[in-house]
């Protein structure tokens, strides 16, 4: 027997055709979102304003008529052997729709207006909204704040809700349903609306199974006082829970059978922790790639600062999910190589057959540890945890004229590695426990030096997944759970999961010396990133003036 | 009339034949030093330690012997016009010698032994002593110790002297004279020992007249008690006196006349001032290179904190002149463009037919102020002036993924010139005032955008020097005073010396941005650099441990 899963990524939507008795991913298909991100233009040539970032509703159906004959085709399974499918989809991605799902963007006289158009997980121009629902929250003392790190995202369900009404409150009246794009697409395969516990949980402020009260939300804008129950809805799926049958329509488009399962929509991140076997508390999953997430769960609910959520159920059910992050990871080593390396490395690279990342980690792996003499602050998109400020930036410290390029290259690891442990040390203070660490992602599979850093500066062994499409494998396996193949996702992760075999575990005398550079990183942390000198923000001040 | 200034570098000697009238530089030539700086092994193939710079008395002899008779010719001169030779050295770079002035080196019994050679400027090697000398002066309150802004180098000489009675008691116990290699020259084309008072004040601890006291020379060291009397003497010559004749045996290897004037010896940087008429005080010279120097005269004494020094007539007589520094200008630009600047620049340089520091200029030239959100710690090869620390070193912050690399260049510019504007204030918080700049080398000439930069951080006019080898042109007014052609060095300067004509001046509205950075700037000059946070020490240390 078989399951889908499919992975709605920034660009492109992924499918897996998995074998539910062992997690074999039998085929693969990728179909590249016709629009993909639209942040300077409407499909129209109408100009969008600075920070916007849309994605049309369509490409979605189009991932699924593309990829599903796709890797039905090249598996070669019979479709009856198809039991269910299962998706997970970036987030906050939310968007307007009608009471029936027809997207706000379909209807003629809308498909002109950014407003009606989903508002992608990185669409930042809801800053203001953010702060606002901030601001209101730690004056009303809103309990749901701390389970949040203290502070929401200009990224999440409410901020891009409240620009609307803010800005276009005609097309806010015109809103019946304002729903995650994870939770539409159910939406559309089932028939029935279905709103998941994940992406609820972390993106939409519910707790404890509610959304904060009305009185919180008229004191934040008058009109959105009964937000929920018009435009939303309080009930919620868990993980795992079939959300419906697959609808005969969509069945005959993809060539599949009708009425199979459909499980409930998951997180990208979220759906990964399964997949790599990670269903018990102690285990931080980090998928990393540009950034890196860390999901975690703990048997007790508890508040840790500068997380960027707790949600019960919101990863396994029955367990607390844990949610952290780094904004940049991938990310900087993408730009160091880009924009910091002298052309010798990039013709020995070339001349030794190999690139430039490989190349450099194989240079830095050389190198002993603080032997370069460097740190540097993993700043240079912000910081997401524990901080949860974007305004803060990179920073690189110890340079002599005999510092060479692969000294900052490992530097540049070693620092997004710092704010991993960074982050486990905040879960620990406040007793969530952190025993070890498997991650998921091309990032770590690729570099072997950054897995033994993470190991040597965390003190924790290091894991891989092993699957290379782990989100996508652990929907499939939601899949199978809805389909009834197995009674909960703990028993599918048991049976499908995958890890690689390799263990990296940490080299105690490298431990040595990395607890004493990380005890550098915290003092620059803390003096840069918590008050001290406020160097970044003034710069980032200064720099704006310059530009406006 | 006609005299000849010589210029002895790190590598080589310069000779330019100048007309006294209006300093026409007639004629110019160079010559490479064959042993170049020994910082491996000697001539023999015996290995050096680490941190060792010598140089070969030998090669000096050689420059005069190739360059004069070169300029002679190539300037169709009559030597018979020549009136005076004068020249400027690297400085402390002593020499043992015999009571004649035969080098150690020369004997074939010493010339395996690397204490026998000239110690170079840049021999690093006697931190131990350096460090003793300062501990011992601090315990003994001695008061010439805030002449040097309270700490003196391993690069000076009592250092470098110290370093050979502690390692070779038995190579000090043959030294009959320990000598400045600016001295000792002028003593093989005179026959005449005679010390300038600049090297004399700036590197060998002589203030008002004098050396330290017995008493703190035996508390340093018991064999050094009588070392003044025994090893060096008391007398000083001031800059452009005649310190002899040419003598016959050196005209006629070089081809001029025999019993012409031969000035004083002087230090290279500070020959610069009278070459762009600074002669007056408020006037900072920069001499700007690798390395900046910064020279200053001043009519009354004042101790500035973190200078490098101050002698009277030490750069024009009857003024105090002071020193300040900063250790890697140049050499943060070009460690910059070799290491951190990725191929497209250097693709786009070479498409446009220019080299890559003017390609990053011309980038950087377009940005407005404060745009890049930068600031970076000039301290690549530690700080000379104000903190006096070599352990401290690079720092760069507030990068994202949009910084670019004609960002950093530009940041990186900007840095040294809050490095100077911090040198500047040092000096005015003590009273001694820093009207405007004027700046010698190749640096300042090329770019621009940094004589802007500067003009607009320190808030004074910036001028470049009218000649391309200001020192060398500096040696030869010396010759010209000690030929008896002027009257003094003022008057030389007068008509000798030369500016360009433009004259930069700051631009308001940058000063209003720059005056935030500068704040910016010192504040974490004054966390890394005073002791808040002594990171840099501490990587410094680790790195240590890791190679050791």
């Amino acid at each position: 027997m078989y399951t889908i899963g499919l992975d709605f990524g920034t660009l492109s939507g992924r499918a897996v055709l998995v074998d539910t008795r062992d997690g074999g991913e039998i085929a693969e298909a990728v179909f590249e979102y016709p629009h993909a991100v639209m942040d300077e233009t409407l499909p129209s040539g109408k100009r969008l304003p600075p920070d916007w970032a849309l994605q049309h509703p369509q490409d979605y159906i189009d991932v699924f008529a593309n990829t599903i004959p796709a890797v039905l085709a090249q598996g070669g399974v019979d479709p009856a052997d198809v039991k269910g499918i299962g998706i997970d989809f970036t987030a906050s991605s939310p968007m307007p729709t009608k009471a029936d799902g027809t997207p706000l963007c379909f209807l003629a006289e809308l498909k002109d207006e950014p407003h009606a158009y989903i508002k992608l997980w990185k669409h930042h121009a809801a800053q203001r909204q953010a702060d606002q629902i901030n601001e209101t929250a730690r004056q009303m003392g809103e309990n749901w704040l701390p389970r949040y790190g203290g502070k929401i995202s200009s990224e999440w369900f409410f901020s891009k809700l409240l620009q609307i009404v803010q800005e276009r409150p005609d097309i806010y009246a015109q809103i019946d349903k304002f729903v995650e794009a994870a939770d539409w697409v159910i939406w559309q395969l089932t028939g029935v609306e279905t709103r998941n516990t994940c992406t609820a949980g972390y993106k939409a402020l519910v707790q404890d199974g509610d959304f904060p009260s009305k009185a919180y939300f008229k004191a934040l804008e008058p009109a959105f006082e009964n937000v929920v129950d018009e435009k939303i809805g309080r009930e919620f799926a868990e993980l795992g829970e079939r959300a419906g049958d697959l609808t005969a329509e969509m069945a005959q488009m993809m060539g599949l059978p009708a009425g199979i399962a459909v499980a409930v929509a998951n997180v990208d991140a979220h759906a990964t922790a399964p997949a790599v076997k990670a269903t018990e508390p102690g285990v931080m999953v980090m998928v990393m790639g540009t950034s890196t997430c860390h999901i975690l769960s703990g048997a007790d609910l508890k508040e840790v600062d500068g997380m960027c959520g707790v949600v019960k159920g919101g990863v396994i059910p029955g367990l607390y999910g844990y949610e952290a992050g780094q904004s940049a990871v991938g990310d900087i080593f993408a730009w160091f190589v880009d924009n910091a390396v002298p052309p010798e490395y990039h013709e020995a690279a070339a001349g030794a057959g190999i690139g430039i990342h490989e190349y450099l980690e194989r240079e830095a792996a050389k190198q002993r540890v603080g032997e370069h003499g460097l740190i540097a602050l993993d700043w240079w998109n912000g910081n997401r945890s524990t901080l949860v400020d974007v305004d803060l930036n990179g920073m690189i410290l110890g340079m002599t004229l005999a510092t060479r390029a692969p000294e900052i290259y490992r530097a540049l690891i070693e620092a997004t590695a710092f704010g991993t442990r960074e982050i486990i040390e905040a879960f620990e203070a406040k007793g969530v426990e952190v025993k070890e660490l498997v991650a998921a992602g091309g990032l770590p599979e690729k570099n072997a030096l950054l897995r033994q850093i993470y190991a040597d500066i965390t003190g924790r062994t290091f894991k891989l997944s092993g699957s290379a499409q782990a989100p996508a494998l652990g929907s499939a396996m939601h899949a199978a759970v809805a389909a009834g193949i197995y009674p909960d996702i703990r028993a599918a992760a048991a049976h499908m999961g995958k890890l690689k075999e390799e263990v990296v575990t940490p080299i105690p005398e490298n431990q040595l010396v990395y607890d004493k550079l990380y005890s550098e990183y915290r003092l620059l942390y803390d003096y840069f990133g918590r008050g001290c000198n406020d160097v970044m923000k003034r710069l980032k001040a200064i720099r704006h003036d310059a530009l406006s």
